[in-house]
């Protein structure tokens, strides 16, 4: 079986792209009109909500496939809608696998013990939410993630694990001083230990980092002292993070992260097309997106 | 309106209990008859198993409310259930008001922007997940934490900030020495900053931690430099904390905590009475834990 690292370069190599996008469906910027045909299927509440998620989000995986590896549905914006917010979850899941693309769950859990290990089985296991590859936080220390590390090793399972954010307050607590240097940099060394035994045949673990485009030195800093960790990379675009800011992020020849981008994409048709065409829109701005990040690291579209 | 902090004194003085159940159905160890019955009219998938855990909660909350003061689900128990599970954390979050108890919904979320205000709305708004507090965590700063302290400013809610946790691994970052000391007690003070303005009538702030039964030491220096904020302190029984230990995490009056048990109590079947009667052995656990840490803090039974 090929491992989750593994997976994740070729299809970067394979499609030419570095792009993750988020499938966050706010519920002010979804085009309107989904909303409304939902309404007269399924009435005012949240089962109506949740259909036009759904339909949302086929149309959108549907346009925006051949230009991205992955997509990153944020659970918080399922999660609102309860029980049935977790069943549009689990038919993006499905549809996004069908249209072969890696889903990573951006559920950012963290638990101990029997909890994790419940984590791990519902997000990394053979159930209806699992999917590639999951986020985690690690404040509560290494036995929190293990259950999550060990489903990494020997299958295609991944994660990511929480090093550096890429919001203003990141530095709050992930900065201060531990031995003189930041917090974030002694973690670094941890998951760098923890991480051992996820290799695959190419040159990556399957557990690794995420690391914000707003800090682009940090950035810097973390991918000499991790070259084989993947980085997952938000910040891009919408949070102010550039395409020279995330170029920092790879190794030299262009793998070993990816960056994802949420409402730049799926909400395109805010700037372009307008709400009728928000799939075209998306698509465009997937494939813009893919190239303004080639062009920063020297690759060809 | 009464705001959290006053509502869980309240509960603690009137029950004269400090005890919170977490309601986490490990599957390997419900009551095996429950999952039978289900299946009858279920079938054998994850539906059945999501209506077993309904009539579970629904008889263990019934049996234990006039001994707790509130019950703490571990939403990772329903997750892995995808959205049948979620169903089952509903319908456990309307039993448990029903039965007048405080719900703190055990999520450990944390996330930026836009997605943290997802999750409070989810958990600290009006939809079918909301419970009277969160459990939440702090690695992503203070702008991650603010939609939710924001919503128990003048509002009901309340919420649980992970500080020290109970696992043998706490110490991994928690412990990590930030200007000579240890990373948990410097965010001590950033929450006891960021909490301010939650106050409510008496001693207590809504916005309160986590701080771990299994480390009596740590427990005893926060509550010194905590003494407004509630702790809800996880590791009694089962992670091998004591009454005496717990002790330690309360002010001189006997209030300012409550102390979580979960498969102390709602699996105590498997100590006394046998699984048919497993409600009837989760209330007796539950009175019994309550006279312990009251006679630990020299209070009447």
């Amino acid at each position: 079986m090929e491992n989750f690292a593994d997976r994740l370069t070729s299809a970067i190599l394979r499609k030419n792209s570095r792009v993750v996008v988020g499938l966050d469906p706010h519920p002010q910027l979804m085009p309107p009109h989904l909303r409304e045909d939902a309404s007269l299927e399924h009435g005012e509440g949240i089962q109506a909500e949740a259909h036009a998620i759904m339909r949302f989000n086929e149309e959108i995986i549907e346009a925006i496939a051949e230009h991205v590896v992955a997509v990153k549905p944020q659970v918080a914006f399922y999660e609102r809608l309860g029980s049935w917010g977790f069943l549009a979850l689990e038919k993006t899941l499905a549809m996004a696998r069908e249209a072969g693309l890696l889903v990573i769950v951006d559920g950012k859990r963290n638990d101990i013990g029997s909890t994790a290990a419940a984590y791990a089985e519902a997000y990394l296991g053979d159930g209806p939410l699992a999917g590639d590859a999951l986020t985690v936080n690690a404040y509560l220390g290494e036995d929190g993630l293990r259950p999550f590390i060990d489903r990494c090793r020997g299958s295609a399972k991944g994660l990511f694990i929480l090093l550096r954010t890429s919001n203003p307050s990141a530095g709050d607590v992930q900065d201060l001083p531990v031995h003189g240097r930041p917090l974030f940099l002694h973690l670094a060394d941890l998951i760098d230990a923890w991480s051992q035994g996820t290799e695959g045949e190419g040159a990556y673990r399957s557990v690794g980092v995420v690391v914000g485009a707003t800090y682009a030195e940090e950035a810097r800093q973390l991918r000499r002292r991790l070259p084989n960790l993947p980085f997952l990379v938000p910040g891009y675009g919408h949070q102010g993070g550039t395409a020279a800011d995330v170029a920092s992020c790879f190794n030299p020849d262009g793998t070993g992260a990816i960056v994802n981008s949420s409402r730049g994409v799926i909400f395109a048709y805010r700037e372009r097309y307008g709400p009728e065409e928000f799939a075209r829109a998306a698509k465009d701005a997937a494939r813009d997106m893919k190239v303004d990040i080639n062009r920063a690291l020297g690759l060809g579209d």
